[in-house]
């Protein structure tokens, strides 16, 4: 089997275009993959469109972003395609956690796990920033302007592969991102199941690059891409999970770069997403379209 | 316990609005149902607004259309409610057809059963025309000035309520309904579990006043509500299930109060409902809005 091949799951028409789940293998994570794309209508290898890269968050899979956000309309009047991935590895080989929805299956944070028995297939960093890519631009009409965006785990995914990679993304945001993962339980739990328990120094530096508040305190001085981040106040998780504090005192000297708003009353479900997701649509398309 | 209350399940803010879930004890359908609620911001009780009342279709709650359908966007915009209930009645003591989604729970069809052992709890009709919008207009800011629309069995459901009601509702919409139900087999089997065998003559009475074309052929010659019906042409239940011929001959000189629309390409899904509940929305407000 072609592992750079993309099998159509379903096909159905939104908004004058394609909303398309693919099944796909993947070298990296030694498994298939399920992937969601939307194509806008005027799509085709004579005129490829930028694309938003969304990263989802724990228990997601290329569903719920697709299904719930609303997204197709305004990306089909912008002319921009959105690449859905799912959340970790999947298949009955892939090692999982029972009963944790925040480790295993569905919560691949993102990272390139470097611990027994995760580090064959939890390579969700390298998977993201390198062979999904590639499989899309060989495989349909999309070019090379992508921007990046996620929501809680994903919106830390977002923010910690974008400020890494910005050749490969021309902006940057997140809905209710954990935003300080190395100092919160969750994130905490994760790392020491992925990347080693804390403690041993090799082990605390790779946590860092993966951790956004201390990847921007890395970038101290450095440009950075444009960077949008909505978070509502009456998000459940927002003081004890997302930690907005600390990374909110490494961008206040950053207002040309990142824009940090609270949005009054709004929690953590896609009801938020779905009631921003335009302005975030119309901010990357600044950045995408000529 | 008093069954005219609703009882908060959960709250989202989305569009400047709430979405509400509500569970409720229903006379009607002796048994608790779900009832799901959009209102937009400025609905109160100095300023009740108009609602667009959703019926769903085979297998869906009220959480299908309300994180799917993305209408809170513009039904905030327009200042319109939007009141989602179940398909059919619920719980461990509702008699139901295993093994058949067409049949029994999520599957009401919204009649009034008269067979044994369904009458009893399988009274859609009463539930949607009476008891629910009476609980709403006591327990919400919501006028008497309301339309109905749905998709598949639902849109059926908007149609034959909608036409027979129409001191009820200003306006009437549906996608991909179900258009002459006693003409098809899906249709056919659901009236005989809970209308009796056809081939009784009281039977066979009964289910006209269900089938939405059999209802406009009996209405030749009086007014009618304005109607809008999207149907998309790559709908693989259009030729065998919704079965619209013989609706669009008894149409056919209702030009000035019916609109049938073929959009091209669209399928039965969520993903066509998304793609024009917009412009559904703005027809339904020419007529709730002042």
């Amino acid at each position: 089997m072609n592992i750079m091949t993309l099998q159509v799951i379903s096909e159905n028409k939104s908004f004058s275009g394609m909303q398309t789940r693919y099944r796909h293998a993947s070298e990296v994570l030694a498994c298939d993959m399920t992937l969601a794309v939307f194509l806008p209508e005027k799509a085709d290898d004579s005129n490829p469109v930028p694309a938003l890269l969304w990263l989802s968050g724990l228990t997601c899979t290329d569903e719920n972003f697709t299904q719930k956000a609303g997204a197709q309309r305004v990306a089909s009047e912008l002319g921009i395609a959105l690449i859905v991935p799912d959340t970790s590895p999947r298949g009955e080989n892939v090692p999982d956690v029972a009963d944790n929805f925040a480790l295993g299956k569905g919560a691949g944070f993102y990272v390139n796990a470097t611990q027994s028995p995760w580090q064959q297939h939890y390579r969700m960093y390298d998977y993201i920033v390198d062979e999904l890519p590639k499989l899309v631009k060989a495989s349909l009409p999309v070019s090379d302007r992508w921007a990046i965006s996620g929501h809680s785990m994903g919106g830390m995914g977002a923010l910690q592969i974008g400020l890494r990679n910005q050749q490969l993304f021309q902006s940057i945001s997140a809905f209710s991102p954990i935003l300080n993962p190395t100092a919160t339980r969750l994130g905490q739990a994760a790392f020491d199941l992925y990347l080693g328990a804390s403690g041993d120094e090799q082990n605390n530096t790779s946590r860092e690059q993966y951790d956004p508040t201390l990847i921007l305190e890395s970038l101290s001085g450095e440009s950075i891409p444009p960077i949008l981040i909505d978070q509502g106040t009456n998000d459940e998780f927002w003081q004890d999970l997302l930690r907005s504090d600390r990374f909110n005192t490494a961008a206040s000297n950053r207002a040309e770069s990142i824009c940090y708003q609270l949005q009054e009353g709004y929690d953590h479900s896609y009801f938020f997403v779905a009631s921003f997701i335009e302005s975030h649509l119309r901010f990357h398309a600044q950045h995408l379209l000529p």
